[in-house]
């Protein structure tokens, strides 16, 4: 089969032909329709510092994914074959306190597909039935496999109240976009997008935010500050990882609000506790995965209901073999989410 | 300045001169520019069991308006004369446990307008400072009296997670109406809504219920059940105070779910406590007033945000001496909210 | 080995020489140290109406337990011979949606052990790897067992607040018992217990209830008005299914309050839904259960901490083979928990 | 009537004769009968870098207190002469989004007694009736003064679950040392109390931590982890503001688990946002002030109840007049906390 592989420790990827994976005990055979890129599969793509440390090649890249199960291994108990399916990325262990206690999501003991062992970047995956997602027929099956980082912008969207809520968002990439449209879905009343990249505000815009803010040219303090007439916004998400908004986010949050953080900056960030969040009474939550399967569910009802459309997310489809393509336009900036077919574009 | 008052301890009620009314210490005088007829006034109307035993007549009725800031008694600090305002009906002690709680709205000795004091069916009435909402200008006047009322349709769908969960709502009145809106801008996936009277129904399409089922045609528990593959709803909203809803919302609650009650059953009704509600998990709700004032800012900001349009809702609109128009009306069930104009209709 | 059985659909048991159960895949072969008699057991035993519809001779009684793993079916991951364990008696189905969304205790496909399949009224049983709970080992053999229902205790208690607030409990048989205990070690300042029995009373204040009351001397209404000086408690705990009682716990919660409901009366009841829970903006939670894992790990720090002693709770030890002594005191009321011993006592 | 005084913007403090307080409309007049020292008092007395930026002198300083009515002010609704009383230092707005919401405690429009205007360390005081705390008569008079900071112990703590739970509380000040209490009386079940001063390590061992480390010693990471079994802590506490302290708090709490902050460093610090806080899923809380009045009502249940004994905690009572004694006392680290008399100790 076609697969996209991480073969050696440097920058870039192979197309190469496989052996077609044999589902193990528990686990069944995919045949992928559809993958998207995440950033996380850019980041090893361009073999960054985290990439460097955490991935083992040779390794199938890919987490993102919709199909159908054509085989299943041994003791697989409630899926079938022929199941339209898409699949949670990480395989939790089930016994560490975090798992006993329901936060699944932050597993001591977690593994990744297409970080720690073979993805989906390719014709065939093998997956613990476990960690199969039923999809709704109704979701297309060029969405059904942006689920999965939906469910992040789920994750962090409602990590706390949204209803009759102001908001402000920081990173307009594919995740921060989804929590604009999950937001406005979930009671969210006024929402300001931050970003420095115009094509990406664009699409905030499509996604409904109410004031876009390109950060190069203005002052997303005080565009938020005049915005809520000096009020700052209920919640702030912070989906950018980039060190100057760590200086912004806790100007324009409001005394008792919250900060969610999903954007990982690179190095360690001064923070002024005293005066930004102890006298001020914030509550931050550092966001990570997806809770499962609540988030999963949410996802699935906001979109087979139409409270959220995510089509304008999805800014462009590839072939599997044109992955350096959209690797290229993910490094541009000029792109949303892009989805891969490995078996072609019908 | 004209008013309508419950005069004597019959059904009916008086269109007559009276004074107007002097602010005492802490009270400001509104100039009534809009009031509504709520379910609590057509009772007073029709002079039900409850009010024989509540209202102490003679009494200016109503407690749902807009209006405008004439005069100051005095010790008032923060009001203006010329600010436009509605008012939380609800007059509460701030010194019982529940008002230490922050559960105002379950105050042990609350007074409220047109029902322990005089109401605003009138040109004018005097109101304390603290129960003054200042309205967002956007607020066109017609909506504004009736966001108290939407207040208690916020404190019943925000009384448990609505994002991204199925809903099931027993009676479209105007607050099951309002409710279904609330829902839907909350992020509630489905909504199937349940009366006997197809003219509240149609209201409930346009509030965007996805399911209307008439209950007099067939039963409300097969539709729902079958609606939800046999699943059952994750909410439950009782607006109706109809007997026999309560042998039908909990078949329809899935495992788990919740129950909100806000509708007011006549007598006591049989609960099988046992496989209904501990067997099956489910958490039950009793909602009385708003949250002062989470639930009135919520209101605001899904009014101000567009999120909410009440405007379907607002089906009459009459001269405050045509009062007994909007009784008659209510009591066919030919309506959805009925707006009254102290001042006319201009 | 030594079972006791309900062979026959009639009152009673039958202690009888049956072959061990072999482990199937999945599952871990116990040696039950010991094993506790619950309320089920005794209705199982006295062939109470539900029982009739719901078990089928022939089976193995029983379904709380500590014992010893002995052997490891195919396919056990984790497990390990020799480990000290108890066993969630709930076995449940894992993809329907109570269980998606992390709601395990309200599966709507559970089994249930000594229910619906053969329990550990026996010198072995036979569990699913994924229903064992690896004991704390300083928690002592004859309170192991208990952790199960301890966790239906846990599980009321902890539907809502209890740091700082007031309490009455209806009932005073273990569970009651236990929640006693748990709501003192978690910040309840006053408990006030109600029974009719004044040996389980007499229980009730070893586990440290501020007041007791017994309901057939004096009303319970009365004397928890009194005690809270008219304020009513702010939780109620309804754990004795008695008709009588469903009359009084809505007359002693404050308006905001909560009651959790975990008792199972016997036939519908008549409830004033207007006066008693939708005007005094009441919260009622029906418990069925423990959350998967969370009540278990909460039993376990109280446990093993020393916060919670349930020590007094434990009145009678017998061997297995004489279960009918146990059932007869439970008949009688004349007993806390009673656990048994396959093993004779040591 | 005696004062202390701040009279100059420089250190130290001075004890004056100055005329008794005219409580003025909504006011009345307390004879302060024990008033105890803050942390925000001694930094008033050393004139830290915050107090010559905030404090106005001329003014009397001290804002925790228990005492007696004495005089009314007019327009006083509730209070009367001869009340036992405490006070809830922060004087709030009541109109911004905050109170409006319920969140008093970040009012951004707060006043604070013995900061923003004249304090409690003198023999009488004049209050806005608002903030009155009406005294638990049970709790003695050295006590009755520490409930507000209680109220932030309690805040603090109470931020988040707590039963059967673990925590770590690094800064065993009095309110550390509060927040030991009030964990342990709400369900948490093992606390480590680090600090590098073994007098308050003493009395964190008497108000009942379980594990002390004097990080002075030993590594409070190496320390916490170990005591854990390598999980870590659900919860910590940051009660002490030093700047060494945030690097270990990430690094013992578990994935999942809460940082809930009081302490306030003197500058900004590093914080590794990735690993430390949205990779592990962490929660924090800055914490400022108290719940009104929810913390003070926790605070006089887990008072009167027993649940929490804070006699350990005062180590120190002087007359006002030896206020400099108490200062002394807290430069050195030698006390926990020091009430004065302003009447003299009887």
């Amino acid at each position: 089969m076609r697969a996209v592989l991480k073969i050696e420790p440097v920058a870039g990827a192979t197309l190469l032909d496989v052996p077609v994976p044999v589902p193990g005990p528990g686990e069944v055979l995919i045949k992928v329709k559809t993958t998207a890129i995440c950033g996380t599969d850019h980041h090893i793509y361009i073999w960054n510092e985290w990439s460097q440390n955490r991935i083992q090649p040779p390794q199938i890249m890919g987490h993102e994914l919709a199909g159908e199960i054509v085989e299943l291994g041994p003791g697989v108990k409630n899926a079938k074959v022929g199941d339209y399916v898409s699949a949670e990325s990480h395989i939790v262990c089930g016994h560490c306190t975090q798992c006993m206690l329901g936060e699944k999501h932050v597993c001591q003991n977690t593994s990744i597909l297409g970080v720690d062992r073979d993805g989906c970047f390719a014709e065939y995956v093998a997956i613990p039935e476990a960690n199969l997602w039923f999809n709704d027929p109704v979701i297309p099956m060029d969405i059904a496999p942006i689920q999965e980082p939906l469910g992040n912008a789920i994750n962090t969207v409602l990590s706390g109240e949204t209803r009759g809520r102001t908001m402000a968002v920081f990173g307009c990439g594919p995740i921060g976009l989804m929590a604009i449209g999950v937001a406005k879905a979930c009671g969210v009343s006024k929402i300001a997008a931050v970003d420095i990249n115009d094509y990406k505000l664009d699409l905030a815009k499509k996604m409904k935010a109410d004031l876009t803010v390109n950060s190069s040219d203005l002052s997303p303090v005080d565009a938020i500050m005049d915005y809520t007439h000096g009020k700052g916004v209920d919640i702030v998400l912070e989906m950018s990882g980039a060190s100057v908004v760590f200086d912004q986010i806790f100007k324009v949050v409001r005394p008792g609000g919250r900060v969610s953080l999903l954007g990982l900056p690179a190095k360690a960030l001064p923070v002024n506790f005293s005066d930004d969040i102890v006298m001020r009474g914030i509550t931050i939550h550092g966001i990570t995965g997806r809770r499962l399967w609540q988030d999963w569910i949410v996802g699935r009802e906001l979109l087979s209901s139409g409270l959220l459309d995510l089509s304008p997310i999805v800014t462009h489809r590839f072939d599997l073999g044109d992955y350096a393509k959209g690797m290229d336009l993910m490094t541009k900036g000029e792109c949303g989410k892009i989805v891969l077919y490995p078996g072609g574009i019908e």
